[in-house]
């Protein structure tokens, strides 16, 4: 619902918004965006149903010519939805009539196009529509819509002279899509917080073994928090978590600013909130869902059973990383970003910069920076140090594509490494701005805080050292540094890691997890659900493979085959 | 099963070997492996289930004290099993009598008790089993059982004076867990091998995008697999499958050789099977569980859906991680494996070594190799490479903890990183002798392999680029050159992918998987799936919320509600 909701309010002219609005927001109409095929989904250019207008019907005859055109994946389109957007290659005829009229192709356009019977429900006639099995629909084969079904905001067809106006800036389209992917940044951080909770507390509460170096017999196990090696996967989550709230909130304010400003005609920031969004929900889907499953594996056999809670989260979660625009495909975008800008500041060197990414290149440029930045001892220099490695990928990029001609298939690993470099300096600034502005916070806590930006930053620059050598970033000693830096971080946020998420107070209702309760009482919980609240626990199955019958004691072996 | 069989044989002596193996193999005697509790897993030694000797009833009191005592995971237990190994402390008296017995612990034992009525299949009385939820069984709370079933192959009691005799080696009970991890070795590479055979057909039929550098407009899409993007992550996982098989091959004949020895009394390999069958458990799974859901991802929206036969693939893989042993639990054992040998060779200079392992740390001591190793074009510098990264760590992990006497858990990150480039050093090496020793392979398929072999190889070293160079196995300018030259193996793999996956010969049914299909008829499979076999798509919902009909048309709308 969410994508046809927001291309119709984006996308649709004021008279269509009129119309529509009201119906869907009583639920009258319920809406699939309807764009990827079987055949086709990263390239949306690449799709095959036609909307072909008819000029003396007045209206467009929409058909898929193949089996690959299908729509398929179409949320809510098998079995829930009446109406749909649906993207089809707009054709327009050039010259010739009826069996020989020559069509000009203008891309894909949205319409919208009533799909099931508002009564019966029955699909209408021409269209079938289904559920693909796990995941949802197919639909448009061969149908006649209105004029009016062309969502024309932007992009409009005179219906009398059949002339096609583009619109005036060819990104709008991408504009519901952007608004997507800037909520799926938003979320991240929920069902993050929601792994970590879970996970920290679990861990605090679970204890194994005794310490190896502890004199005498007598002490209790060591909560498993404690030993470096869970800390080394959790706490980082935690400190992830905290980045990826910041960049969430800046991420809104963003798209809501730029909004306001393609509303009032100005597309100026619109390829830079194009960028971001698509960087950061590669990015930031990437590090929540591997999060939760590191979370998951962290607890030991408890994280693989029902009762953690995790199993059922990741399953939900792990269409992110695909969805509203594969997390290795949007790279491309973001490349593609960075490189004209980058070819901006390199050809005007003396103008000013329109944002902060232009910014930063031409800071680098300049070279007024001291390499090696005091990563390991100031908060400052560790933004500069994620500033200069994505200026310094920037231009490394541009000048094998731009300057050196190398081929853009050949680059794309780069484009990858770029996007990711670009959008993890993006949740340093964040984090390290948010430090700096909120002033109504504890010494205390701001301290806390710190330590949590350092520790997402520092195992960020572990984890890509190369990249930070590479770029004069950091020099070797200080790379040396800083697993023990780490260490000392996690021992110094571990007293606090369980108030730091119980202070997001995440319901036990909403975590749903034996091993995440706010009261501690793992044990007891797991025990209640295996022995009172199982049902599979009231009948004794039969283990015996030669006899039919499956619940001891039945006597319906024989009816059983039967059955068969 | 394999545990609770596995454990009879190894541990049992020839009298219960005689007694109970028919039984098991004629599936009378259906077993479960109890080691496991509520509280405890890792740490067995924490087990807090008692077997307390009762010398005037020559029999034992099994009794669990505690809620966390309670039986947990045991696999087959909940519904199937009516017997299980049950591992107890074995609790001897040592003075006192009655309430007053002071008894001594030795220590974790396993004993075979039955747990059903072997004709209703109703819990014997005193046991209270079932199944957890998601997963398996609880166990016995307050039970006798006969000295007979104190598995004794190894440690003895006797019943007529209650004396107690350990075994000779302590290491002997990890026998069933090493034939376990061993198993898992040489499973993982099939695993593996199932979702690269999927994701390399799928990913060769599958095409998006024509080339942005082709001229002319009528060129077909590209197959994704030609992207470097989608190479980078796929075809590594090929090769790593390959680099499994080899070590899966020599995991299973160092086991059967070193049971050999220990069967005919000679326990010197153990300690070095155990630490083998370890590092290699936790790396492989690893490699396999992380490659099933990276060959996933890479296949876009299909690979999340139900045809793609990874997403169950997937779930039922991702037990094994934790099973047996928990992948970071278990590089522990190998460092302190390591650090015994590196012990040796460090205060024993002269003596000969007893396995490769000693032979590579007496190398490195005697530093007689050249640095920086020629990775980037010679086969054997990648091994010597692998080695004397693995030699740097032992030593500087033996130093800190046995010179330094830093604490244990401290080291616990350092110790999971030497287990890792130990136990990649093992794949290396088996998948470099099995291309030195194959002598009947043709000359091309030989290059395929070494390509295959150099892919593994060098990424491995990419992705752990800082120890290679702390170790002073390669250079930085070599490592400069890393990324260039995977991109050109991956180019000259690229054509050999689908043969390749189509020799392991995988049938279509194991697969299950409208993606992976020999045929390569993807897009046929998936609408035959959706339009002709689900049957969710024979009745219409009802969407309307308001009303409370489900199916349109039903007419149940009351009945449903008056049933809540
Ligand atoms: C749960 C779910 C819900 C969805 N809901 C909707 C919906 O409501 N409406 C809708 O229209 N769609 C929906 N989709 C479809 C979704 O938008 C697409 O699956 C997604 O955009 C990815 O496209 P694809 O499946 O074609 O992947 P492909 O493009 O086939 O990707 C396959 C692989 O090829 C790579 N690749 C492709 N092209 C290139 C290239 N040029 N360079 C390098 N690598 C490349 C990708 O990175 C990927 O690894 C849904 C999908 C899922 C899984
Ligand atoms: C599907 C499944 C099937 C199973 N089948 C059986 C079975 O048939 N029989 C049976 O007996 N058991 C079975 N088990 C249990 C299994 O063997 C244990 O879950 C496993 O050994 C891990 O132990 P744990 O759950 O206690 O994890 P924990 O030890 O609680 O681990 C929790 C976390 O703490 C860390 N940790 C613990 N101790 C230390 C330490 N000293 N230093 C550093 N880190 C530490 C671990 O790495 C992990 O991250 C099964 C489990 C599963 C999931």
């Amino acid at each position: 619902m969410s994508m046809f909701i927001t291309t119709v309010r984006e996308q649709a002219n004021d008279a269509q918004r009129a119309y529509w609005m009201p119906k869907i927001e009583s639920w009258e109409v319920i809406g699939a965006y309807a764009q990827t095929e079987l055949g086709h989904g990263s390239n949306v250019r690449g799709l095959e149903l036609e909307a072909k207008w008819d000029p003396t019907q007045k209206n467009f005859i929409l058909h898929s010519p193949t089996l690959t055109s299908s729509k398929w994946w179409n949320g809510t389109l098998g079995r829930t939805a009446n109406h749909a957007i649906v993207v089809a290659q707009l054709l327009i005829p050039k010259s010739g009539a009826g069996q020989n009229t020559v069509y000009e192709n203008h891309g894909p356009h949205p319409f919208i196009v009533q799909v099931r019977d508002m009564k019966t429900h029955q699909p209408l006639e021409g269209i079938v529509v289904g559920d693909i099995g796990p995941k949802y629909g197919y639909a448009p084969m061969d149908n006649a819509i209105p004029h009016s079904a062309m969502l024309s905001r932007y992009a409009q067809l005179d219906p009398d002279s059949g002339i096609y106006y583009k619109p005036k800036n060819p990104n709008v389209v991408y504009g519901s899509l952007t608004y997507v992917r800037a909520n799926i940044v938003m979320h991240a951080r929920l069902v993050l917080a929601r792994a970590v909770t879970v996970a920290v507390r679990y861990l605090s509460i679970r204890r194994q073994f005794k310490d190896r170096d502890a004199a005498g017999d007598s002490v209790l196990e060591t909560a498993v928090l404690d030993y470096p090696t869970v800390q080394i996967r959790v706490l980082p989550l935690l400190a992830t978590a905290f980045a990826l709230h910041y960049s969430g909130q800046a991420m809104g304010d963003l798209y809501q600013r730029t909004r306001k400003e393609i509303e009032g005609g100005d597309f100026a920031a619109l390829a830079d909130l194009h960028s971001t969004s698509s960087g950061l929900k590669s990015l930031c889907t990437d590090l929540a869902a591997n999060g939760i499953e590191t979370c998951r594996r962290a607890m030991g056999g408890h994280g693989f059973g029902g009762g953690s809670g995790l199993v059922q989260l990741n399953s939900d979660y792990l269409s992110k990383p695909t969805v509203e625009g594969d997390n290795w495909m949007i790279t491309q975008q973001v490349a593609r970003y960075l490189i004209k800008r980058a070819k901006e500041v390199s050809t005007n060197k003396t103008s000013s910069s329109t944002n902060s990414t232009e910014d930063n290149l031409r800071r680098y440029l300049k070279g007024d920076q001291r390499l090696a930045f005091d990563v390991l001892n100031d908060d400052t220099a560790i933004l500069h140090a994620f500033q200069r490695r994505a200026a310094y990928l920037t231009f490394k990029v541009y000048e094998a594509r731009e300057v050196r001609k190398e081929s853009y298939n050949s680059l794309l690993i780069d484009f990858h490494k770029l996007s990711r470099a670009h959008s993890q300096m993006i949740l340093v600034t964040n984090f390290h701005n948010a430090l700096q502005s909120n002033h109504n916070m504890s010494h205390f806590l701001k301290e806390t805080l710190k330590d949590l930006y350092r520790l997402f930053s520092l195992s960020t620059i572990e984890n890509e050292s190369r990249e930070f050598y590479n770029a004069g970033a950091v020099s070797n000693e200080q790379l040396d540094g800083l697993s023990q830096k780490i260490l000392e971080l996690m021992k110094r946020i571990r007293p606090h890691a369980v108030p730091l998420v119980d202070a997001w107070a995440l319901p036990d209702y909403l975590l749903d997890s034996a091993l995440g309760r706010y009261d501690g009482r793992v044990y007891e919980d797991l025990f209640n659900r295996a022995h009172r609240l199982n049902p599979l626990n009231r009948v004794t199955f039969n283990p015996d493979y030669r006899t039919d019958e499956i619940v001891m004691g039945s006597g319906d072996g024989g009816q059983i085959l039967s059955k068969l």
